[in-house]
C-alpha cells in the first residue's frame, strides 16, 4: 500500500534541490505542513457560520452543510430563505448527477405547470445575481495567475474572481460551489432549483449563472450519488433519483440539532501560510514544489469547535 | 427542472454583446456546439486504442477502460503488462478513495512483507519516469495560460505539460489520469499500486509521480465509489474495499470481448474546433464566453465506432 502524498515534514532540502526561488518566508522558516499550521492557529482564525445563512440538506446517507452567499446573490438567498422556511424542497430529489461536472437537485417537475410543486410565497421572478461591485468587498487576493479572471481570491471566505476595470466581482465555480439553476434567459433562476458543482471547476460557468453558495461539510454524500442515465445526468426512472428529506435554515433547527463548525478566515496569516504551505510542498514526498496553486485547489478548512 | 448549459447553437449575438475579442474564426463561420462538430468530423479525425497499451480494470459494477503511456513511462508501463498478463491484480481491491482527489489500488498489503502478494517476474525496482524529453514529441499545445507549467497541450492524446528551458515533457495530473503510487523515494514506484485522480486536478503532483495512463471510459465506476472513512481515504475494515475482478490487457482478452472505442484525435481541426468552441461557448445558454480553458476542462471525446 504507497500512499500518496503522506503528510510529513522535512526541512527545505527537497525544495532547495530543485533550484527553486525560495521567498525570504520560505528560507527563514522551516517548513510546517497544513495540518501543523493549523494546529498551532489562534482561535480568531475561525469563524462560525451564521445560522440564517446556513442550510441543511437532509438525505438518507446524512447531513450536506451549506454556506449561502448573501454578500453576492442577496435576492437569491432570500428567495432561498423562504423556500427552505415553508419546506419547499421536503420530499423533492436530487435528480441529476453528471459526472465530472455537477449534482442538480429540486423540484423534478418544475417544467411541468401541470405538476410543479408549489413555490408559496417565494418569488417567481429574481434578477440575475452574476457579479456585484467590488467595492467594499474585502478581498484575500491569490499573487497566482489564473487565466479566467484578472484576479482570484478570497472575499467572505468564498472562492472568487475579481474585474479592476469594471469593478466587480462574482463567486467562482470550484468543488462543491451552490448555483441556482436557470432556464436560457440570464433572469430565470429563482433559486429553487439548485446544483452543487462535483466535478474539474466549471469556471466556465462563472459570471454566467447565480451563485449562492458552497458546500462546507458533506460534498462525499453528493459526489459518490449514482451518475444519471440520461444525457446530461437526469435520471427518467424517479426512483433512481435521491429523496432529499428536507432542506432547513440552521437557524429553524434547534440549537442542539445543528451542526457546530468553524471555518479557517481566509483574512488571517494562518490562512497566507495554509496556501504558500500548498503553493510549495516541502514534505519529503514532494520533490518539485509547484511554485503555483490554483484557486479552486486552495484547502478550506472547516473543523468542529474545540470544547 | 432547469438544466444548466443545454447544447443549443445560436448566432454571435451574445458573444459579441459581452465586448469579448472575436476571432476571424468566430466571425466568419456560425457557432457549432462541440457535438455538430463531433457530428461533422472526418473517420480520420478518429483513432483506435492500441490493445497491448488498454488496460481493463473489472469491477463488479463494469469495466474500466484505461489507455497506458509507453511514450512517457515505458518502464512502468512495461511492468504493468507484465504484471496484467500474469493476474497480478485478480482478486485485489479498490483499497481508498479520497473525496476529490483519488482512488488507489492494488494490493493493500503490498507494505506487509508477511502479506504481499508475489510481484512475479516484474520487476521490483524502477527508475522515476516523472518526465521525458521533449525531443521529437509531437505537441498539440493550447495557447491558454497554465500556472503550472510554461507550456500545455496534449502528446500522445494525453494532456501534458512542457518546458522549453528543460527541454522537457510530462504528462498532467487530470480527472481520469492514472499514476503509480509510490513511498517517499522518487524511484519507489513500481506500477503494481495504482491510482486515478477523481477530484480536482491535483497539478502539484506533476513531475512528482510517474504518471502512466488515463481512463477513457468508465470513470463513474471510479468516482462514486464510497470515501474511504480513514485518513486520505483509506479502509481499515477489508470489507468496504471495492474488489478488483482482474486487470488484464486488452491484446489478452479475446477480440469479441474487447471494447471497441475511438478517440478524437488531439493533432486534428476537428479537435481544436472542439477547444475552441468549449473556450468560447456562443450558445443560447452562456452570456460571456470564457476567452480561455484550463488544460484539464478540455473534453476528450471518446466514441464507440460507427458501424
Amino acid at each position: 500500500m504507497r500512499p500518496i502524498a503522506p503528510p510529513r515534514v522535512i526541512a527545505l532540502a527537497a525544495a532547495l534541490a530543485c533550484g527553486l526561488p525560495a521567498t525570504a518566508t520560505a528560507a527563514d522558516t522551516p517548513y510546517r505542513s497544513p495540518q501543523q499550521i493549523l494546529d498551532a492557529s489562534p482561535a480568531s482564525a475561525w469563524r462560525t457560520l451564521d445560522p440564517a445563512s446556513t442550510l441543511y440538506l437532509e438525505l438518507d446517507a446524512g447531513r450536506v452543510v451549506i454556506e449561502l452567499a448573501p454578500g453576492f446573490a442577496p435576492e437569491h438567498v432570500a428567495n432561498i430563505r423562504t423556500l427552505a422556511g415553508e419546506g419547499f424542497w421536503n420530499g423533492t430529489s436530487i435528480y441529476r448527477s453528471q459526472d465530472n461536472f455537477v449534482v442538480q437537485f429540486g423540484d423534478a417537475d418544475a417544467d411541468d405547470a401541470a405538476k410543479a410543486k408549489d413555490l408559496g410565497s417565494a418569488k417567481r421572478q429574481l434578477p440575475a445575481e452574476f457579479e456585484r461591485s467590488a467595492a467594499g468587498l474585502a478581498f484575500d487576493r491569490l499573487p497566482d495567475v489564473d487565466g479566467w479572471a484578472p484576479e482570484v481570491g478570497f472575499a467572505d471566505g468564498f472562492p472568487a474572481g475579481r474585474d479592476p476595470a469594471t469593478g466587480k466581482a462574482w463567486l467562482a465555480h470550484c468543488y462543491g460551489t451552490l448555483g441556482a439553476g436557470r432556464n436560457e434567459a440570464a433572469d430565470s433562476s429563482i433559486g429553487a432549483e439548485l446544483y452543487v458543482v462535483t466535478g474539474q471547476s466549471p469556471r466556465q460557468l462563472d459570471r454566467n449563472i447565480t451563485t449562492v453558495g458552497r458546500v462546507v461539510q458533506g460534498m462525499e454524500l453528493l459526489s459518490t450519488i449514482r451518475r444519471g442515465p440520461e444525457p446530461m445526468g437526469f435520471y427518467a426512472d424517479a426512483a433512481l433519483r435521491t429523496p432529499i428529506r428536507a432542506i432547513r435554515l440552521a437557524s429553524e433547527v434547534p440549537a442542539t440539532e445543528r451542526t457546530p463548525l468553524e471555518l479557517l478566515r481566509t483574512d488571517t496569516p494562518t490562512f497566507d501560510a495554509i496556501v504558500e504551505a500548498r503553493r510549495n510542498r516541502r514534505d519529503s514526498f514532494y520533490k518539485r514544489p509547484a511554485g503555483h496553486i490554483d484557486l479552486c485547489n486552495v484547502p478550506l478548512p472547516v473543523r468542529a469547535p474545540k470544547r
